[in-house]
């Protein structure tokens, strides 16, 4: 994934979500979390526009997935109404039927259909929503609508849930003289306090992309950065990660497709955007105080690249030799031979923080002072060579420590 | 997996690996170990008999595996050569080279052909043996055979890493007037310092078993055991589990299938045995203070209910609440969700210690203080129903502790 800003013709800029012209949010403390902060948002087009939205696998996936994945199938959204606190998940036909309540509730707001509006829920599962609170939230949001940079914060710290920092970015991007901007928010791998993880992911962009290429540039951009990391290799039943284009830049219509190049070039920013976003995540993972970049390379295909990256960095072996600043590629090799891609045990080559530990399958020496010290730096690289072929593969993550048990093993329900 | 003697007919025995008469078994402290404690030992029935082993699918298998998957392909061995400290894995062809010569030498010793021996070794990886030490440990144990509890908890203490009992068991069954002994020793979960972990297991019987039927008895039994634990989820280079059948018991020569009545039975003692063994392990999991057996039934395949089992005891969200006495059925649901087993979501019942928790996919109110009491205990069952078939499958696991973060993550190789 792109962990940094290679592209010389992207920017990145302030005001987040409401960067791209065409949006207005607002984020409001409706009362669903205890601690009285932001809960309730809404993301608003002010008119539908071409949308695309990803959502969990998880086959338990919440009342909220099920009616976005609905509404998004058009191709049209007007707005995202979202609220952190309640996941609104394990709750059955009742939360089938206060999914539909928000949604009807931000559109009577709005003026729209509520088949234009999305749900997202983020939070404790299995008790119903406070549907009078939501709803009462819902309209005080929808009343709060504005644009700019405190307006764009609001609603990144209403979907945040144990994150400890609000996760905004936004760039520009200039193609044929006409400058396009991406925007987005997200919230990451806290722990939903007291049930799930959830990852909630939301952009925008002026770029008058069509329905088509709001899918293929948000599946892509979402393929490398959102799927690419992992913090303790659950996937809840809320994840769910949006895209809106208001068209309210200059420029003709941009389709899919290669042969567009504005749409390449819109789509790099996109994934930028879902990049930087991605990486905050992972560096506010729970307990995590390293980010940890795994690569995998010369493997027999990508998919065999991405398998042994994977596996590389949801081992809690792997994960807590990091925290401990243990250079242990044994680890790294155990977990490799664990994850099906093909391999020559006697072809891998594995460095670690810079550190080359194990070549052609076989030990290096190497100063143990000195890798502990690499290891303490707040970044880790860990590069696997698997010398079959071409396939590569980066997935992020975090270090396993005492404080990922101590989050999610000390809280009561 | 059989958790208690449920088979009237079966009688727990002391005596662990040399209970079955036939065998013969030393253990010494070669030095490999740099505490002194023993090291290397010799599990030998003084002629070739019937014999199998399963071995790790790790694709970075150690040398020993690979001898050992060699010399076991014919059906029969004589003995199994074993040392402790030294995994023998990332060692290249010098690993290869000493993988034989440890064949070698012991064949020397019991004056029999290399190829009659297996070899197994466990402990850290990356470093060749020494080989020195080895060989003269190899010689020690040999001179050292003997039969007894004392010789048989000898070689159970010699392949232990960071286990903190040794682990063995026998027992005894009796068909049609014939009484058969099954013996077995295991090590387990416990990080081999620095590395990795391994799951070794050696069992002896003194049933006429040919080696079809040693083979399959050996098969279903490590299924139906040592593969439904699971403390980490990482799986070894070094994993091995024998079965040798001296033949010493009175009685016709058994063959593998199910019209042969004295094969199912004493296939079942031996699915006893390792079930004892791998209970031991998951109790002696790295820092782990509570058993966590999971059951699924009611799902479309057996297949399904191992899938779901599986993801629930290989999550850190569900291991790290079991240590927290958390009755988080949430991270139940978020689990099988994302195990790939098919999965109503209005049809799942969960039952966390006793306490229904969740009915048709429905949270179930219920008594924090009773749960979390209940959730005391040293072992807890999580029954998950997803009432769609007759799948059912149980998994094994610890929960997910400080202690494992320390173990694991303030070692430095």
């Amino acid at each position: 994934m792109a962990t940094s800003n290679g592209h010389t013709d992207i920017t990145d800029i302030d005001g987040g979500i409401l960067a791209p012209r065409g949006f207005s949010a607002g984020g409001v403390a409706a009362g669903i979390k205890r601690s009285g902060r932001l809960d309730v948002c809404i993301i608003d087009a002010g008119r539908a526009v071409p949308s695309a939205a990803v959502f969990t696998r998880n086959t338990m996936a919440a009342p909220p997935v099920a009616w976005s994945r609905d509404a998004v199938a058009g191709g049209v959204l007007r707005a995202w109404v979202v609220n952190a606190g309640n996941a609104n998940a394990c709750t059955g036909t009742v939360g089938e039927a206060d999914a539909e309540q928000m949604a009807l509730t931000a559109a009577a707001a709005l003026g729209c259909d509520p088949g234009e509006i999305g749900v997202a829920s983020t939070g404790v599962i299995g008790v119903p929503l406070p549907m009078e609170v939501v709803r009462e939230g819902i309209g005080a949001a929808a009343a709060s609508l504005g644009t700019g940079s405190t307006h764009a914060t609001a609603a990144a710290e209403a979907i945040m849930t144990t994150d400890t920092f609000a996760k905004e970015a936004a760039c520009t991007i200039t193609v044929e003289g006409v400058t396009y901007t991406v925007g987005g928010i997200a919230k990451g791998s806290g722990m939903i306090m007291p049930n799930m993880a959830t990852m909630l992911g939301f952009v925008t962009t002026d770029a008058p992309l069509d329905a088509d290429a709001c899918h293929a540039a948000l599946f892509s951009a979402v393929e490398a950065t959102f799927n690419r990391i992992t913090v303790d290799g659950d996937t809840s039943t809320n994840d769910t990660c949006a895209l809106m284009a208001s068209g309210a830049a200059p420029g003709a219509p941009v389709s899919i497709g290669p042969r567009d190049p504005a749409f390449v070039r819109i789509a790099s920013a996109i994934e930028h955007v879902c990049a930087v976003l991605a990486r905050m995540i992972v560096r506010d993972g729970e307990g995590a105080t390293k980010l940890v970049s795994v690569t995998v390379s010369g493997a027999a295909s990508a998919t065999d690249a991405e398998k042994a990256a994977r596996s590389i960095a949801n081992s809690p072996l792997f994960k807590t030799a990091i925290f401990g600043r243990d250079a242990n590629w044994g680890r790294v090799a155990m977990a490799i031979g664990n994850s099906g891609a093909r391999i020559d045990p006697h072809r891998v080559d594995i460095v670690f923080a810079g550190i080359t530990t194990c070549t052609g399958g076989i030990a290096v020496d190497f100063d143990e002072t000195a890798a502990a010290e690499a290891l303490g730096a707040d970044e880790i690289e860990v590069l696997v060579d698997l010398n079959l072929g071409d396939g590569a593969a980066t997935v992020l993550t975090c270090d396993l420590t005492y404080e990922y048990v101590r989050i999610n093993g000390e809280y009561r329900t």
